[in-house]
Order: C-alpha cells, then sequence, then structure tokens
C-alpha cells in the first residue's frame, strides 16, 4: 500500500500498528485480530495456572495475570494482548466482596439496594487498590515490546451497577431496573460514583502502557435505546469523553447492541464492537464512517468442525469489507468449552487475509 | 367510532372482538390486552394447583390447566386467555423425555447430537397424544363463552429445537449451532420433522376452539439475520403459512428480534410481537403497516413501585399510538415474582385509556 507510512518492521505492519491503525481508521494490510477473553478458560495452560489461586487472587497477582495475558499470543500472534482481568476489580477497590464459584459467575456481596448502600461505596487510589493491574501491564509490554498493541480495559457503568445491585449475575435485572426505573436519583448516584472511579482506574492503565482501552457493556443490551439513552448516555458519554482525553483509541462494546447503533456512536467511542447478530453493513449503513468496527464472528460457531469455522470467519471477513476501521473480533467472548483448534482456525483465516 | 360496525355487546366490544380485530388491524375502541405467562407462577392461586402434581403433569391435566388459564381472567379481565400449556408438549408427543426442575428450566432427553438422534423423533396424532389440550381449551371457552379470545399457541421450530439438541436451557447453544451450521442437513430435517408436527397440533387447538395461535420463538433472536434467514426461514414460511390457513390470526413473537423485524414481517404474520428493547416507532417505521404489532413493557419494571409501571405502562401506550393493530403485552413473559399489584396496575391502565 503507497499511502502508509514506512515503518521499522521488516515483514510490514507490526500487530500493534496494525490495531492502532484500524481503530483509528487508517489504511492497513489487512484486518488486525484479538478476541475478547482470549486470555482464559479455553486454555489448558490457563487452566494450570488458576491451580494456584482463586479468580480474582490471579488477577491480584501481577506475575500470573501477565503470564495468562501473553498465553495466547505465544500460541497464536493475534494483534493485541488483552490485559488478564476482571471488569469487578474496580467494585473490589470501592468496598464490595467479591468472589466466583466455579461455573457459577461472579458473586458481589453485599448487594445495594438503597441510597445508603450506594453511599457506602468509597473512592479508591488506582496504584494503591489496582496497582497490581499496571504491574501486569508493564510485564507484558515487556514480553511483547512494540510487537502487540495491549488492550486495558473496563467494565461499563451499567454493567457494573447491574452487579452491585444484583449481587450476581442476573437474567432480567429485576433489582437494578427497579432502581433505575423506580428510583433513579439513587440509580444515577451509583453511576456518577462508578464514572468517578473508572477514570483514574483507565488512567492508570495507560500510565502503565496500555495502548487501547475497551468500555465492556456486557448488559447493556438488555434495556430499551430510550432508557439507555434518558439514563446511561450521560455518565457513558462522561466516561468515554474523558477516556479518549487519555490519547488511546477507545473500543466501546455491548452484548446486544443492534438497537443501540447510533446511540453508541453519539457517545464518540473510535470503535464500536458490534455482537454476532448485527450485520456489518447495515451497522455501516447506520452508523457512517463515524467509528471503526470491531466483530462479529459468532462464538457459538466455533463448537463447529474447523472447517465450517474457517468458511464462516471468512464470509464474516466478506461482509465487513475491505473499507479501512476494521477489527476482526468473535460477537462476544470466546466461551470456556471452545476448541483450541477452531480459535487457530479464526486466527490464521484472518491473518491468511493479509497482502503480503 | 363511527366506522366500526355494529356489536351485540352492550358495553361496547368484548375482549375477543377486541383482540380478533386489533390483530387484524381494525379500528378498536382502545388496545386490547393480555400478558404472556399471565397464566402462571406469579399468582398465589397458580401455587395452589401447582402443589397437586409435576409443571408436565398440570399440562396434562385438562382441568386444571383450564383452572389456571381463567384465574388471571377473573382477577384482572384481560382481553384474551392464553392456555396454559408448554412450548415442549409437542417434543414429548414426539418421544423425547420432557421434565421440569423448580428453579432450573427443562431437561429434554435424550439430547440430539446426530442423523440417528433426529431420526428416532416420531409424528403423533393431535387428539389421541395431546387431546388433553383440546379438552383444556374447550373448558375455558366455557368459562369465558365470547368474552375473551383463546390463544393457542406453539414453540418455534428453532425454539424446540434447541431444547431437543441442548437437552436443557441453554445461554450460548453450542451443540444447537454446531449442527445448524456443521451439519447443516441434519437440522434441517429437525426442522422439517418439527413443522410437520406442529401444523396438525395447531390445527387441534384451532377445532377446539382457539381464536388466536402464537408462535413463540424464544430463542431465535440469538441467531444473526443472516443465519435466520438461511436457515430458518424456509420452515417458519412454512409453518406460518400453514398456521394462517387454519384461519385464525397468527402472532409471531421473536424474543430479542430488533434485528429480526423486516425478516419476520416476511414471514407473513398478522401480528408480530416486538420484546422491550424495540421502539414501536422504529418498529413501525421498518415493517409499514405489513402486521400489527404486540408488546412491549419491560417485565423487569415491574419491579419498580405500581406508580412507576402506571407510569411506564403510558409511555409504553403513548409510544404506540392510536394507528390500528396493537395489542398491549409485557415485551416477554411476566417474571415468577412479579408483585400482582404491579400486574394489576399494568392491566387497569391499558384499561383506562378506552373510549367510553
Amino acid at each position: 500500500m503507497t499511502d502508509q507510512p514506512k515503518t521499522d518492521h521488516p515483514e510490514g505492519l507490526s500487530g500493534r500498528e496494525r490495531m492502532l491503525r484500524a481503530a483509528r481508521r487508517q489504511p492497513v494490510d489487512g484486518p488486525p485480530v484479538w478476541i475478547m477473553r482470549q486470555a482464559g478458560r479455553y486454555l489448558p495452560e490457563y487452566h494450570e495456572i488458576r491451580q494456584l489461586g482463586s479468580f480474582m487472587e490471579t488477577c491480584r497477582h501481577a506475575e500470573r495475570a501477565a503470564e495468562i495475558t501473553c498465553q495466547p499470543i505465544r500460541r497464536f500472534g493475534m494483534d493485541a494482548a488483552v490485559i488478564f482481568s476482571d471488569i469487578l476489580v474496580p467494585a473490589e477497590a470501592m468496598g464490595m466482596d467479591v468472589s466466583f464459584e466455579e461455573g457459577k459467575g461472579p458473586r458481589v456481596q453485599p448487594a445495594l439496594r438503597s441510597r445508603a448502600d450506594v453511599d457506602r461505596l468509597h473512592a479508591f487510589d488506582p496504584e494503591e487498590d489496582t496497582g497490581f493491574l499496571a504491574d501486569a501491564i508493564r510485564r507484558v509490554r515487556k514480553e511483547v515490546g512494540a510487537e502487540q498493541a495491549i488492550i486495558g480495559f473496563c467494565g461499563a457503568p451499567f454493567t457494573t451497577a447491574s452487579y452491585m445491585i444484583e449481587g450476581q449475575s442476573s437474567r432480567n435485572f429485576e433489582n437494578t431496573k427497579a432502581m433505575l426505573h423506580g428510583d433513579p436519583e439513587t440509580f444515577r448516584e451509583l453511576l456518577d460514583k462508578i464514572v468517578d472511579a473508572l477514570i483514574p482506574y483507565l488512567g492508570m492503565q495507560v500510565d502503565a502502557g496500555a495502548d487501547v482501552l475497551q468500555i465492556f457493556d456486557s448488559w447493556g443490551g438488555a434495556l430499551s435505546a430510550a432508557t439507555y439513552r434518558e439514563s446511561l448516555f450521560p455518565p457513558m458519554e462522561r466516561l468515554v469523553c474523558a477516556t479518549k482525553a487519555l490519547g488511546c483509541p477507545v473500543i466501546l462494546y455491548v452484548n446486544g447492541d443492534s438497537h443501540l447503533l447510533e446511540l453508541l456512536a453519539d457517545l464518540g467511542p473510535d470503535v464500536i464492537g458490534i455482537d454476532w447478530r448485527v450485520d456489518p453493513t447495515d451497522a455501516r449503513a447506520r452508523i457512517g464512517d463515524r467509528t471503526a468496527l470491531q466483530g462479529n464472528l459468532d462464538p457459538s460457531a466455533l463448537f463447529a468442525p474447523a472447517e465450517t469455522v474457517v468458511r464462516m470467519t471468512e464470509e464474516t471477513l466478506d461482509r465487513f469489507g475491505d473499507a479501512p476501521g476494521h477489527i476482526f473480533n468473535l460477537g462476544s467472548g470466546v466461551l470456556p468449552k471452545t476448541p483450541v483448534e477452531c480459535v487457530q482456525a479464526v486466527i490464521e483465516t484472518v491473518q491468511r487475509r493479509r497482502n503480503p
């Protein structure tokens, strides 16, 4: 490509350059690729490390977190290393008790149900209370150098609040929506406290070396666009704006976002992550060239035979086309029992699409 | 309303007339209202009857099923009585073992994973194998007379197939999608067998007195529009077409259908049920006047205080506006622990909107 700046990487762009350029909608030699939850449960070497401590202990152990982060990079050479951590680390630092029972998801106690409960949450000092994450990022940088981008992240305010209010995973978010609709002042106070905590927490990740930040709104898709715009937009806009001011591209991923795309684009992120239900052509038509797109192969498709996975990966690439601004990913996190060879099939198929 | 045909109902339209007219987009004095799962778990009198037998036994007991169907009508006077039954009744009649463990959802055994498994499913005779449902419908008719419409139903082919393949509730449908993408011939054979069974099963319900039929696709929203169109459209079209030929209005409800609306309209149902995430104005803009709409208050909103529920019900009515062709409902089934007074608040708020 003639319009590409010179790089000292002999084989073309490094993964890091490819990722950063795609996030900013600049031309690349082919889409960068990473996979949500790539550092985790589907890899046998992950389970070996997890023998040594609980899930939250592993998050707080910089050396182990860095090791887990690098495991998929060594196997597959993705373009970005997403730091091994959890979206509930800030909730713990704000005073909640966070634990994971295997196969049951998080418990976040005591659940917040009143203004007095919300008032008990406290601010925290990122370096002092969550410095292990900065340490892990620095360790990953030592291993990956300038080859891979490092992705830092946080949970979005709604997702974080829903765990705090429900006290655990929830299918219907009864308590969260009861507060959102029935006591909007308390709900807004909670969101504001979460955003206040997340901004310096993300700042710490950038200072430690994160190149890109992703805001995960795992459950925001459970809200109508009207409710999201009325109740979530102001705190989300403040978070996205402050995150962009840190100088990194910001990826906003909302699972189940097909009805929210225009609204998410209005929030001003650099990249919108679309889930597998969203047609990329439709997404592009709806949000224009305001953001890059990330996605969106169905993670459940990776349970089909590897040759089917290759075909579906190619179809996904075709749907996005060659326009600048596509970061290849699954449409949601890779699932626990996913066959490793199918993850490999995805990554290799995307890598084969690159211009020589 | 001057363009309304004369009716011998002294207080105006009966609930049944209101429901049937709205489903056909004819003018009414205000939207009819019913609630998905209105005959069920949030009512104390339901739990009393359920003491007498297991869930599937209750479905198979015509007298109890009829009693449960009528319970919410006596309390709230909805316009339609949806028959108490389960979408897995046909799966049981086709030879699968179906059971429910309280709070855990269904178990459907043995799970189907191969062509040989699918070949073991057999056709069934509706009257002989599921005549209890016809009996229940006739009993309900005796109680409600011409006042309420009776809604019969079935599960959609994808939803039915996903239970058969996963063997239980599933969050990600790994096995179902592995078959859909990896062995599409077997998957299509399964869908065809299900449709073959459902058509006479729905016919039996109409013969017994059902006025309206709803096809529940609880999990169809987990598919992209491209996958739905390629793999589900042909069998769904056959089902919708044959169901309409029975002479009743057909409601098609797909949870999580915001990305599927145009496709669902192409299937030709009389009514599309939209979930609470879908903006009614947007739905109307996308599908035009091809179908009536049913929905779509968020069932989790019913955990807010009753006055909030009243306000949100009014806002939902406003979003649909006064154009013909709206059936008021929740955007998904009423949840187990929903306060009864909040269900009452919804129904009364809709009823208050009627022209005198």
